[in-house]
């Protein structure tokens, strides 16, 4: 039994709009679980040391909820473009480079570290299709302490000549990864992807729901993202009555444990279901500005209590950097609500926070410092953003949310843990 | 007579959407000023050693047109408000700080330093109402070496409590400042700078006009930012047909020497006039978005050969880097795209670049490296952001503006010489 005593300013968000600030607080944690979080020194644990962080800004790590880690070599390219040709020029290409597993070796490698960089100790990732570089990536996240779900992509239709398999090697391929996956369990995870509709066959489909069925895995893929793609959607399935359907038909929606990108052009039934089905929804507006897809109307989900979170979708996204998401995220929906005459009214900074760092609950009971959940924390040294003179510890974690990068954060702490930086090559 | 020979891979604008790409390109130039830059070695200097910069991208310095300089502690602070309500509960308490000289040395030290380190060489400031801040500003930017005009805010009416001059104290200030100013010229020069019509009473704005005519001074304010403001001035100014003849009734518009911020709401006869005057738009794409204000018709105004190029505007954009400028320009002009379905082409990467680094030309013949244009650039070794694998020099500058800050930067010049970096307290 491991007991830890910690001091500092934590902060985090009780809910959507409610955020918690504990000025000088201590927090107690055992065997890498959260105790208590008291104003003064717990009884009962005198002979423990305290770990002191002085002024700095304890918070719940991020959470990134989208992101292709075989796209990271492509950020910032081609983003004057919109959905589909980009998908062609530059996406598709760059995916069948992981092919070769020393590629993906040193692609992970700076993955890994970026993420760990800034602060993103939880992840749910889009690999490519290839069994081997999903498996590397996998094992990449594991070696690094950062806990994630990993998909290895499954892609059998209207694809590029560079990135295809058929549906039986689709299969064969994924029940052989998710074997070999068991190992890096239960930091990282397997989780169903099919690419998106328009890139699966309803064989592929049909075989990837039983094989959710049977082994209750969770589902990740992409929905409503552009106009264009919908219709794609409509004319690929004209027995669905929407985009959501074509995935429901074949079991691909399981409880609770479903991740769906983007999200901009739901329709009110396939809000309804999102939200009966606590389907998550990962909000990416760094994508969704770059690649001029559109806007998701993020306050109104989460004020009728949906689960969403935020995604970098590297590269669709320009950076892992999550609060570069942040701040789009801001904009974004500060845009919306002009476009609504502010009767629809912007993201506060609280419910970005919230959605930072709980991301949806995805990950089940973690993200704020509540008895019960894992020791998980970002220290953050915000002293060169905020110059002189005094700010309330809201207003410091603006200006980190707002200015700051990974450059800040001095320690990442998964489950009592910290992670010390992964190894990389320039 | 100093000669230089550098020899690198010169990138630079053309025109709008025209790059040119000057790999192992040789550039001599002569007491600041480019005389050539050619493929070979150029004949008769053989004496002269040339200054290698291998691999690295040499690229304009970037021109940021509007800042305030005052508001820079701000940044990231309150920016899920709207434009009005953020001026009386941020902005207009922090500029009023700047009464005390000590703060203002402390504030600006800090600004200088980031300009210079995010490769914004040129730049276009409000400072405050105090006229002893305004020169402890323009100090600081000589002492660094950076190229600046410098305005002095008027205003006295509208204004918060704190914040506040009456019309012979604007004026009394004003001449005061510019007298002094003198001795910074002529890398850092005063602009007439009234804040935005409704804090200027038609008794200012007409003694402001008379200065700008007698003294040949440049003009800089706000424009149509919010359909707010924009009915504010409407009422304030019943007879004028819109807020740009608000500014031209008192000759507040000198050709070619005007910069308006934001633009957003312009009516065509106010197109028709800024493009007439050759008026210089400052878009402000990070503040347009964190405030909620909208979008700027940029592809349209560029398009028309009006004069644009990018600012800043912290703080209500949340930093100075320009990258961050870039990244937002790209993405609400992407919206703004999607809006008009595509119908309206989202901006290409070369115009952004054109924006970022020629600043609509207001600086006069700067901003490429062609002969009688004095010699500034910025070296940016990029390995970092790109990792392994062959890019052209085109992916590389998209991803160093997408990607990358003022870390990549190793060396920043002005006329032929090196920047070094300033001073400043942590």
């Amino acid at each position: 039994m491991t007991r830890q005593l910690l001091h500092g300013n934590w902060i985090f968000p009780e809910a959507p709009d409610r955020i918690r600030l504990a000025e000088d607080g201590f927090l107690l944690a055992e065997d890498g679980v959260i105790l208590s979080l008291t104003r003064e020194r717990p009884e009962g644990c005198d002979g423990l040391a305290v770990e002191e962080f002085g002024d700095q800004l304890l918070i719940p790590p991020f959470i990134d909820l989208h992101l292709h880690a075989v796209q990271y070599m492509n950020r910032g390219l081609g983003l004057d473009m919109t959905l589909l040709d980009w998908l062609r020029t530059y996406t598709y290409p760059e995916e069948s480079r992981f092919a070769d597993p020393l590629y993906a070796e040193q692609v992970f490698d700076r993955v890994c570290h970026e993420l760990w960089y800034y602060g993103s100790l939880r992840s749910v990732i889009f690999s490519s299709l290839h069994r081997e570089a999903t498996l590397i990536l996998m094992r990449k996240l594991s070696e690094a302490g950062l806990c994630a779900y990993v998909g290895k992509v499954n892609m059998d239709r209207n694809n590029a000549p560079e990135l295809r398999e058929t549906t039986a090697e689709s299969l064969a391929n994924t029940l052989a990864w998710l074997d070999e996956a068991e190992k890096y369990a239960p930091g990282v995870q397997p989780i169903i992807t099919p690419r998106f509709i328009p890139s699966c066959t309803p064989e592929l489909l049909q075989a990837l729901g039983e094989l959710v069925r049977e082994r209750q895995l969770p589902v990740q893929s992409h929905l409503n993202e552009t106009p264009e793609e919908v219709d794609w959607v409509r004319e690929l399935c004209p027995d669905c009555a929407n985009y959501l359907e074509a995935y429901e038909k074949y079991g691909l929606l399981p409880q609770g444990r479903t991740i769906m990108a983007h999200c901009i052009y739901n329709l009110p039934d396939e809000e309804k279901l999102l939200k009966e089905r606590r389907i998550t929804i990962a909000h990416c507006p760094s994508s969704n500005m770059n690649l001029g897809s559109g806007i998701a109307r993020v306050r109104e989900y989460l004020e009728a209590g949906m689960s969403i979170g935020l995604g970098s979708d590297i590269s669709g996204g320009e950076t892992l950097c999550m609060q570069q998401v942040i701040r789009d995220t801001l904009k974004s929906s500060a845009l919306l609500a002009r476009k609504r005459r502010f009767e629809l009214k912007p993201l506060s900074f609280r419910q970005i926070f919230y959605m930072a760092t709980r991301g949806g609950d995805f990950f089940g009971s973690c993200g704020s410092f509540e008895p019960g959940m894992p020791l998980d924390f970002l220290a953050v040294d915000d002293r060169a953003l905020r110059g002189p003179g005094q700010r309330t510890l809201e207003e410091r974690l603006q200006q980190f949310m707002y200015l700051g990068s990974g450059a800040e954060i001095t320690k990442r702490v998964l489950a009592g843990r910290e992670l010390p930086e992964p190894l990389w090559q320039a």
